[in-house]
């Protein structure tokens, strides 16, 4: 049976939504999903939360209440509360139907099978979580096996983050490495290191892509570090026909993505 | 010679902070833009701030000296004052060394000239600003004419749009339209209207992209109005292999937006 709170001072409730920062997420291992969308896609990758937030309005969408009670027959915890409770967690001023925590993943890189993807995404030191769930999401779209986080990256259990990958969060494969440790990781096996640069004249479309092919992009201010590039198997550059030189980097990724997709299924 | 500001009371900043709020953007008619690299986009554009903000240290930076010199000399106020007003206007923790206000631009079609570029960027009910200003950048590099605002979208002159636009507002065509219009507009000229869709088997690379092409995307939640896809001369989708429908509006946009130069510049 759910249980029912309506103090924004209970506990559970403050302890959700310090989930919000980075600090508590790392202290808790847990983090925040919100939306019937991504909780389904969870769900459906064999994740259910620890715990589910819902208004009673939520539990009349049949997909919410199948959620509700696929959480608590897991051993999870059903809580339903106020709109304005669930608003303050969301963070949004129009609040999703229910609010889950999950806990975090396994990001290393001994939990990716390269062999299962011909196309994997690899981030270095990404500052924003918009990003890098948008990556994810277009992870998802391409059929890559994952997304590798290369030295210091937004957090991909960060809200935004989250909300952003519209779900490929739980159904993306995910890792985080330094680069010396990736590098090292790729390289024992098979692998074409493919990166995005603005000091190359190799055109993205010139080369043939060898599966798996891993596309690398660099920080979206700084690009990538020179050693970083000159370790790459490729350096290839959109063109860029206007006065700006580079382009958003989830929207590079995913120009990138899309012609190592197109090449492969020709 | 600059004036010194460093009350935050005073009314030349609380105005400029306004200009955060769409309410007094369009009261004014002005709006903010931050950072050396978007100013000196838009003084090589030909515009220049009304009032420039900064501080000491930016004085040192001889690109930011001479915007401050170029705003004054062209009547504009150049204004000197504290780091903490400058974070406070800026928004962001690690503010940019310079803020200016400009005027908002004519967003009429006639201001645009279709013969002028190739490929033009077309958004409907577009939410997000970041995507928004993600869109203008991506058609900067793709040397698109312009961005066209269909309905209600999110305002261009956010601080977030112009932010993610890296000063391609600045630099692109740009209007806003209802519907109605802007296929009355599109229709007295040459012009092939491609939309994307769920509802096509066309895939996107099938086929061939006539001068001037005009990419529309839909809302990002809801995609096209079924009247506006029918109204389109093709319909197409990009390939999706994983278990979302949908890939992020700017993401959409610009894979769009490379098929099309990709094939043009062939």
């Amino acid at each position: 049976m759910p249980r029912e709170i309506t103090a924004f001072s209970n506990p559970l409730i403050k302890r959700a939504r310090s989930l919000r920062d980075k600090k508590h997420r790392r202290r808790e291992g847990l983090f925040l999903a919100e939306g019937l969308r991504i909780l389904s896609e969870a769900e459906e990758s064999g994740r259910l939360p620890s715990e589910i937030f819902f208004t009673e309005d939520s539990e009349s969408h049949p997909r919410a209440k199948a959620l509700i009670d696929a959480t608590e027959q897991a051993g999870g915890e059903a809580i339903r509360t106020s709109r304005a409770i669930l608003t303050k967690l969301s963070g949004k001023d129009n609040p999703q139907a229910v609010v889950g925590i999950y806990p975090e993943f396994d990001l290393s890189l001994d939990a990716l099978d390269r062999d299962s993807a011909q196309i994997w995404l690899v981030a270095q030191a990404l500052r924003d979580p918009g990003n890098l769930g948008t990556m994810l999401r277009t992870g998802d779209a391409v059929g890559a096996g994952g997304l590798i986080l290369i030295d210091d990256c937004a957090d991909p259990f960060s809200v935004e983050a989250v909300r952003a990958s519209m779900g490929a969060l739980f159904t993306l494969g995910l890792a985080a490495a330094p680069w010396t440790e990736f590098l090292a990781w790729l390289r024992a096996g098979k692998g074409q290191l493919i990166g995005t640069s603005l000091d190359t004249d190799l055109d993205y479309q010139e080369p043939r892509y060898e599966k798996p092919v891993f596309l690398l992009v660099g920080n979206e201010s700084a690009g990538l570090p020179a050693d970083y590039a000159a370790a790459c198997d490729l350096l290839v550059k959109m063109p860029m026909m206007g006065k700006a030189d580079s382009l958003n980097a989830a929207v590079a990724t995913a120009v990138m993505a899309y012609e190592a997709l197109n090449q492969f299924r020709r």
